[in-house]
Parts: structure tokens; sequence; C-alpha cells
């Protein structure tokens, strides 16, 4: 397998970013929910390019069209299949990749795998787009949870070294959640945001890429959700995580900084609050204690890597002729892929929310 | 499901800490490949507890029995069993327990999910000892690996904030591997090494615990092992790399680091080898790029919290009561589990790249 | 999950008899595998309706659209997703179903299951016209496979109390498949075919509809094929089979006949056959030893039950007012659906052994 | 995978006849179920061998060690483990097998597949007394499903030419189920039991064996129960049962009957009975409509071939030596096995019913 995911609710996504559809098949999400068509156009044109130089300039409307599973804007309950067509491609900017493979991308090691059959134009099943149906199944998998109570926000933590205001991993209310989902760029604090416009732009003109990081935080989630072991929430939070290209990092509350902590430092300490229900007075453990939620904020960080694609000329090989070479890259690329990822990790910890929820009793 | 991993090769872990016994079923392993049962051992030994201070004063021997799936000290194909008794369990260590849970644990969140019916005596199924299991399925399958000439490593890379030499991410023998891999205290400077023990001892005294940075490389894995999207070796490995407690994060290559990076540091250059080989002058993608080997070692860092359980009184509630309390924890713990995580990632990721292997060509 | 399969192959179908399409996704294909697509549209032309009265006369084209995973008629090694549009849909005849299940389908336990928000126009989601992207993924399969000597055959064994010739168990050709693959009508006695012919017009203008066996075989397929316990051929092809609609038996080799059999009767005594391969004289086991093939045809019988739609009034209730009613089905149904059975059951074998072939050594 | 088994619940069974043990691991069993020992017991006694001369002198004592997974006899969440030691092994039984294949039996496939290396002694992993372990599994989830009110019973149906009386596919009563449960030799008509068991006599002293039916029921499944295509009831009952050596056939409700019926004939119609509830006037369905229960009783006929290990003299090869050879079977046999696959195919689908009412709201 490679673009199947099978939980309690399971995916297979397909698609080339230059053939004629990428889409998606979920199967098994629970019948009769309403889903609104305009809240889900929403959801998926976060991800999609924005104007203003500081993603691609390839318009991608990414209107899905849905085949299956949904009627009168509720589920069946059977598979919900969309489906987007590729409609502004311009294959000719890929004509040399498959003799040259462009560093940091799957040019080469897909070649390998597939031994030179897989379709490398765009980057094929590889690229970035195909990110666009897990939003979709993101999205509809946001508004069964929100329907709960369940609440997932996404933003900007960081972009090369400009910094945006973290959430508090104690107290994230759903209006610090819909409040960034709103803006056009994802973060915080607009300042620090402009900021790093900025820097997208200038690294843009430099034929540079920029990496990030995004941080995310999902509000209300019962204690007692997920598994220990290998069906823990980390767990499978990491195996859709790591399914988002140019993911080189994971980490949940506290994160890398734990290896720097005493245990006094790091545990958090449990207190009743004023309605009665178990807190801890700190989430150094991200929500998420022996794979099962607590009740806390789930919060964790993703580090996203500079887009492989720049104008800069590059060392690489003709793996077939064996001999080493230049590369200039044509086409058009993200100069940073940050804020259109930061739908993408909120969609991704969506689905794995609702599909651990599945098995919580009464949901 | 929990404890059941399912790839190619599936695993089933089962066992309570204070219950007769834990142990694994192992399937699909590729028959006839010859087990040496002292080096088994050995490879069990790096995790079992020291006498020197560093670790718990429970006595673990952990010596796995066979109870199916081995002929002649080789597999027959068939599931594989092993079996380790609990011999040295002490249950009234851990009598207030359900009542009060320990800070950083999961008897809190365990409670929540299992209704109040799971064992919570020494963590019950949470238990760090259930990675003896785990531990033991890496041991199998890195022979199998080694067989092939792939090999993986791991050691301290920081305890608190004494730091390792790292590996080098592009040149790593097989030399560099097995030196670590013989110590006592898995780190490649020894100097550090006594630092991280005398760290060690100091929290212990100071009823305190410290967490700390686990580094694992796996060289020779051809290029073009894994696939795309859900099935990437990333993804793979953080399936299970998720499944050992403390775990809190997980990166490959540079990792966080490059979230500060700009798009032609982090590409890695292709060049063609004095052999002929496709290599990068770097490794930033710690050898898989969009979930596939590239041919360069596979490189990763699994951050580890401090051993959630001290010796200082810490904050609690009694959650059914819904009262704040003061615990105290007794009985032996790790003041540190660091070293002993460092053959369960090792574990992990030899778990993970040999069930990936079983769909290569002529494996 | 409903419709994912997950194996060394998976697939997933989705769509509703009278939405906008069908289609399924495949995934794990190999690479690089050439699909003749005038062959398979042939392929998926055997379960289309026929003008001759024996079947419905809803006009189905069934031409599936190719989305992604073939790149030149070639396997690219990604999903391959196949899109059929529903075009010739009458969605007013089914208009009082939801109120009053049809006996013998799947209304009521739909709605018990769905809780009312399925899709019941056509069957929605249990429609016999979900079987179509099963035969896709069948005919593509049934290609790599013959290129690789693998054919495998189905035909009407019976319809009614009119019997076909059984293939031999023991000598099974590819000409034997090929002939009757060939036909419009898919027996081998075409005088027996011919009287199954004139009791199935009957049966339609009297009403009423006609059950039948499908006898499958599949030849060449090399001995060690399989797995014991829960991963054997028969279970694989079991779980595929029993997804066809109005499938209520499947048996393998002698089948229910073993039951009255002594065991020197049953047993297939060994022999090296003039090649110096081994054979068994008889092949009541079907090919298939402890989950694994001998070697020897693979064989088996499945059960096809009468259309559940016939035109003649019948008994049912109103399940929401609790009244009990008499229900005359409107629409177009075939009056007997063995005919379009016999690629159906095909395709679950076709898919069934290449995905345990894949696991083969040197596949 | 061969013996693993994945649904809402797993299973992992593991052993082989002449190791040391042979055992189970069921995984997401809901917690805190009660599981009463003794009753446990007794159903695993059900396939025990008997002294009356019908089955194997092997003696099996197979009480199994739980060694996780319950405690207080209540349990606990987690992988559920349970454990059977081998004894009463005659391994010197076996020496000539692993060169002269036992005709029906798995000696021949199981060293294509395994390429020599499994352990032939007793049938290894393919031995019947495997079927243990899934007895173990079924009685525990019979337990559960009874405490819902749900009962499933089997019985034999036929052994050789010899019929029991089947039950009522529409009426079956829990003291119907009980009544057969508890005899000695289950069957429903003890006049036909006693000529069952004087022809397995005749059988067993003129070196054959028999074959035969198992007829398994279960009522009180409510209405809604399973899925479409793959994941319908039929399916994952195939799944399991197909795993218990020797069946060769699957019918459900009507089964092949249904194939010489016309639809009006095999539609069952519907009704609301006294207290207001859907049912059928017949139930040629078997209470399964599109994968999904309907409320009716489950009914399902499972075919038993005669035990491949006869006394008398057969006709084999040396598969190595490529010759043809004679073989003469020693070791202890069962002459009918039938009776004792009746509490395995009550377990299979004991635990295919668990697992899918895992998913049914509000179990």
């Amino acid at each position: 397998m490679s673009s199947f995911w099978n939980h309690n609710i399971s995916i297979s996504i397909f698609g080339e970013s230059h053939g004629p559809a990428i889409g998606i098949v979920i199967d098994n999400l629970p019948p009769g929910e309403y889903i609104d068509l305009e809240k889900l156009r929403q959801f998926m044109a976060r991800r999609t390019p924005k104007k203003d130089g500081t993603t691609t300039l390839r318009s991608e409307q990414d209107l899905p069209q849905i085949m299956s599973g949904l009627l009168n804007d509720r589920t069946t309950g059977v598979p919900l299949c969309a489906f987007i067509q590729n409609t502004d491609t311009h294959s000719k900017d890929y004509s040399n990749l498959s003799r040259l493979p462009r560093p940091g991308h799957a040019d080469y090691t897909g070649a390998m795998r597939y031994r030179g059959f897989n379709d490398v134009r765009g980057g094929g099943h590889f690229s970035g787009r195909l990110t666009a149906p897990l939003v979709f199944a993101g999205a509809v998998c946001g508004q069964i949870l929100e329907r709960r109570g369940i609440y997932t926000g996404a933003h900007i933590l960081s972009i090369h070294d400009i910094k945006d205001d973290a959430f508090s991993r104690t107290k994230v209310t759903k209006e610090d959640i819909l409040e960034v989902r709103e803006k056009d760029f994802p973060v915080r604090s607009d300042t620090q945001g402009e900021k790093m416009r900025e820097d997208i732009i200038k690294a843009r003109l430099g034929q540079e890429s920029l990496g990030g990081i995004v941080e995310c935080v999902a509000i209300n989630v019962p204690a007692g959700v997920g598994s220990p072991m290998f069906d823990g929430l980390e767990n499978t939070i990491a195996s859709l995580i790591f399914g988002i290209p140019a993911v080189k990092g994971l980490e949940f509350g506290a994160g890398f900084q734990v290896a720097e902590m005493v245990g006094s430092q790091d545990n958090d300490p449990f207190y009743i609050d004023e309605n009665g229900q178990v807190k801890t007075k700190t989430n150094n453990h991200g929500g998420i204690l022996g794979g099962i939620s607590s009740g806390m904020p789930i919060t964790l960080n993703v580090a996203i890597k500079p887009t492989a694609s720049i104008a800069k000329p590059q060392e690489t090989v003709d793996f077939r002729a064996k001999t080493n070479e230049t590369l200039q890259i044509q086409g058009r690329h993200d100069p940073c892929i940050v804020p259109r990822a930061v739908p993408c990790v909120e969609a991704a910890v969506n689905l794995a929310l609702l599909s651990h929820m599945m098995e919580y009793p009464n949901f």
C-alpha cells in the first residue's frame, strides 16, 4: 500500500499532478452527517495558492466534485468519493526531469521504486497537489467533529527565523482557533506575519525558498480516546502527518524540549478545576499520555522543509548516464509552502481524531 | 487495535507488567533465516537494567522462550512467538495508584480508556517493560537485515544538556555502528558518556529524572525502498517509534533544523561517487525522499522525556473523589531511560526496514 | 470498512447506482505492466446487459475512464483509478422503495445499517452495478497474470435445473478457458446454453427470475502460493466472492460432495508426471491444501440466487408504519444474473490470485 | 500474514503441533467483561478428543493459561493472551513425512510455501490442533454475546450419508441451541447420532475416515449489523471458516439450493410479527441481505472433508527424488473430525459477530 490509510475511517487517495484528475475515497464515515459544502470549499481554499507573490502562480480551483456518499448534503455512510479535475497543467515545464532528478524531490527515489514507470510530470503522485484530497477529507471530518464541540486549529509557528506567538498549551479557546483560521495568512500575530511575507518574497526574488514550523492544537477531545502502543493518537497522527510532502519532524506537547528537562519540570501536575474536571497545570504531554487523550488540548508541531524546487542552478546527476550535471528548474513554484501546509496539518489531525472517536462510547 | 502492528511483517504484543508473562507474536518472517540466539540475547541485554545506579534495581532477566516459528534455529515462516516470564514483581508498590494517577504516566488516561478495568500494577500494559518484546522482534529482524548487509545503529545523542558526538549523516560505517553497540553505556564519546552517567546519578540522588535524545542510523538500505504518502519509510518508522513509551518527538535527517533553512542549504546535491553510485553531498533528507530510500544513510532522532516516576512528592488528584492530593511514588525506577531506549529505537527501525524490504525485488 | 479490500493489492470501490459515477481505486499494482485497453473493454463487456431478452434493458456502456496510475498504457505503480459515469438512470422507478423494502434485497437491512440515510435509488451502493468496478480490477489483474501464464476461466455450470458440462478438475487447458470466454452466453455446451436461454426468457415472461451456479478455474498457478489459516487462497477468494451480490454459497474442489465421501475417495493421490512435476490423480482439493496452491487447477463453484427483483406482486411491509403491504416492482431487471456473474467471479479470483502472487519469490 | 486476522477485534494464532506450546492473542475486546472460566473450559472441552473410539487417542487437555488481558476474571481491554502447552506429542510418528507428503494434507504445499523450513511434525502450524486457540477466542466472544442475548449454536447436520434434523431457519430458540450444546455428540436427533457413531467406528475399523456437514445458527442479532461489499457478515464469517482445516464449502441460508429456485420461491416475504417486529416468512437469505443482518436467525452450513490421515496405504511421491512411492500413515488420528469441528464453526461465527457488533451503536 502507499496511498491507502486504514483505520476506523479509511481513505484512498489517487491521482498524479498532470493526469486527468486527483481525488479521494473515504470509507466508514458515520451516516446522516450534514456537510456544509460552502464551509468545505472555504476550508479547501486555505490551501490554494494566493495571488500575493508568496505562492505558486499555478491556478488551482480545486473545486471537488462529489461522486458518491453524499445525498441531500448528508453522508450516506457508504464510501464518499471526491474528485478534483486537473486543468491548469503545463507539462512541458518538466520535460527533462526524468533524466535529471531535482535535489530534495522524490524524482530519483520514485524512479528507483517504480523502475522508471511512474509519471514524473509535476512530481506525479508525489506532488504537493495530492494534499488537496487530504484537505478535503480533513474538512469533512472537521465538520463532524465540530458538531460534537471538538475544534482543531493550526497556524504558522515560524518561517525561517521569524516566530509567531504559540498557542497556550493549557488554555486554547474555540475563538483563538477560529480567529487564525479566517486569516489569509494564518498567523496569530499579524506583525510577525507581515515580516514572514516579506521574507518569503525576498526569498523568491533571490531564487530561494523557506521552511518553517506549523503548530496545531485540538480542543475538547474527551479523556480516554486512543490506545496504547501502536494505535495511540500520536502514532495515528504521525502516520498521516508524514504523508504530507516536506515534513521532516513531528513533536507533541513540549516535544524535543523534554530532552533537556528534569522529571519534576516535565511532569504535568493534575488538579481538579472549578467545574470538577481533571486537568493538568502544564501541558508538556500535549494532551496525550500512553497514546490516549487526557482531556487537555492536543498540541503538536510539524517541521516543514523549504520548497525543494528553487530557481537557482543546482548540482544533480543523470542517473542513467551516470554523469554529474547542473539543473535549472523552470516552472511555477511556491517559495514557501508553510502557509499552505497549515490546513494540511489540520486536516490530518481531524482525520486521525474522528477515526479514533468512532470507537468512543456513544460518539 | 492497540498492540497489533500490521505491515508486510505483523507483530502482536501482549502482557502486563505484573501479570504472568509478556511476549510477542511475529508473523510473516521469511522462512529459513538462521537466528543466532546468543546474539539475540546480547541485543536484548542492551535494554535490561544495569547495576551501576543509572537504572532501576528491578532485576529483569528477560530471557525469551521461543514457543513457535523457530526450528533448529531457523525461522519456519509461520508465526514466531516469544515469551518472557514476569518474575521479580513487587505489586504492593503500586497499591494506591488506581486512585491517584501518577503525573506523566498513563494511569489516568488508561483508566478513562478502559473504564477502570485495566491492570494498573506496574503500569500494566503501558509499562516500559513491554518494550522487551519489541526489542526481541527488532533483534530478530536485525539479524536478517545484517545478512543482507544492512546495519542499524543507535546511541545516546544527548541527556539533559550533555551532548554526544552525532554520527556523520553522509558517511557512517558498519564499524561506527558496531563500536557503540558493544558499549555498556551507548555513547560515541566516552568522555561525554561519563558526564552523562554522573548527571544521571546526581538526578537519582536528587529524586529527579532526566530526558534525552536517541540518534539512530541505518546503512546500506538500497534506493527504492518504501512508498509515497501513508506507506513511506517515515510513516512506518513513526508508527513504531511512537509506540515506545516516553517518546515525544521524531525527526528525520536535519529534522526541525530545516525550518530555519533556505532551499539551497537544505537541498542535498546529487553526485556520482567513485563507484558509479548516485549519492548526495549532504544528507539533510535523512536518506528518505517522498517516503522512499535514496541509498544514503537513513537517520533519525527521537526525543525521550524524563522518567515520569520520580521520588519527589507531586501534585495529583483522586479522580473518583474529585479531590486534589499529593503523591509520593515508591518503587524502583530508572532515573533516566534514555540508555535503555537506545535498543528500542534500533529495534523499531529494524522492524520497519525489514517489513519494507519484504516487497523489494529479489530480497 | 465496507468497500475497501486490503491485501498485497488493495481496492476501494465507490459509487451508488443512481449517483454521478461509480469507480475503483487499485493500489500496489506492479509498475510497468502493459494494459491492453481494448482487451480490458472486452472483459468488461462480458458483464454488460445483452439485447437478447436475457438481461435488463438498462443500457450500460460502462466505459471506464482511467484517472491515474496508467501512463502510455503501462501501470505506473501508484494507485490506478477508474471511473464509470452513470448515465442511463431512471430514478423514478424506485420512488416507493424507501418505504417498502423489496424482498430479497438489502433495502431493509441497508436502512437499518445506515439509519435511513443511504441512497436507495437503484439499490444505491448495494446495486449489482457496483460489480463493474470489480470486473475492471479483475480485467487488469488478469492481463498481468496471463503474462505469467496464469489463466482464469469461468462459465455457467447450471441455471435452474439445466446443467452445463463441468471443466475437468485435473486437466483444463488455456484453450478450454478461452473458448468459453469468447462466447456471448458463457457455457461450454451450446446445446445446454440454448435450453438455459429459453428457460430464462420463459421466467421473464412469467414475471419470475432464475438462479444458478458459476464454475471457475485457474490454471498454472505454481505450487506454494497462499498461506495457512486466515490468509489462505480460499479465505482471500471468499472475502471477494461474498462481496458479489446474490452469492449464497462457495465451494472449492469437490466442495459439499466431500461430506459424503470416505477418506480414500477424497484424498487425491500424488504422482510424478511425465515432465517430472508433482501432480495429483484427482483434484477433490481444488488445487488448494492448507490454504496454499498445489500446482493443480484451482477450482470453485459459486451459488447465485435468482434476481430478487421480480415483476410478480410480493408481500412486504412498511417498516416505519409497521404495516403489512403488497409491492409490485417496476423497472428493468435481469431475469437471471448468472451470465453476468460469470466475469465477476473470474474477476474476484484474478484479484485474489494476483494479490497472493505479489509475495511469490521472483514474481 | 497468515495467522493474524484483523477486524474490529483482531486475533493472532501461533504454535506448531509438536512445539512447546500453541496459543492466541486477542486484541480490542471490550473492557470489563466477566469471563466465566469454568464455562470457557466447558466450551473448549467440546473440541477435545473423546474416549469412545470416534476420535484420536491423543490426549489433549488443552487447558489454556491466560497470560494477559484478564484481571479478576474480567477483560482489561488490552490484549488477552492464552497459552496451551503441548505435552502428549509423539514426534517419531511423523518421521518420514518431510519426504513423502500425505495425500489430502498440506505437507507438500507447506514445503513449497516455506521452502522446506516449516515444522512438519504433526502437521506443524497446519495441524487441526491449531483450532484450539480459535475455539478459545470463540468461547470468550460467545460469553460476551450471550450477555447481550445473542446465542450461537452448531451441530452435525450430516456425516457420510446420515442426516441429523436441521434447525428451523425461521424459529430457533435459545433452548434448541443449549440442548444440542450440552451433548457429548452434538446432534439434534440422538437416533441419527447413534447411526453416525456406528458409521464412524466402522470407518475406523476399515482404515477409513468420514466427512460431513456442520450447521450453525445465531439468534437475536439485531437488524443492521454488517456492511456491504467486502465487510459483510458473510465475508467476515467466511474469512474465519476457511481458516479451519478440512473446510471445503460454505453456504448461507438456502445456500446452493438457491441455484435451482425461481425468484418467488427464494425471496423471503416480509411481515410484521405480533410484537411489531419486521420478520420474514421464510429465511432463504440466512439472516443476511447485502452483507447486513436482517434480524432473522443467521444460518450457515460448512462442508468438512474426511480426515486426510487414514491407515490405508496411499499413493504419494518423494517430491525431492521425484519418485512415486507408497505411504502408510502411522499415528493416532480422528476417523471423523466433524464432531470436533462443531465448536470450531461456532467459535468462528462468535468471533465474526462480536467483531461486527463492536461498531453497532450502544453495543
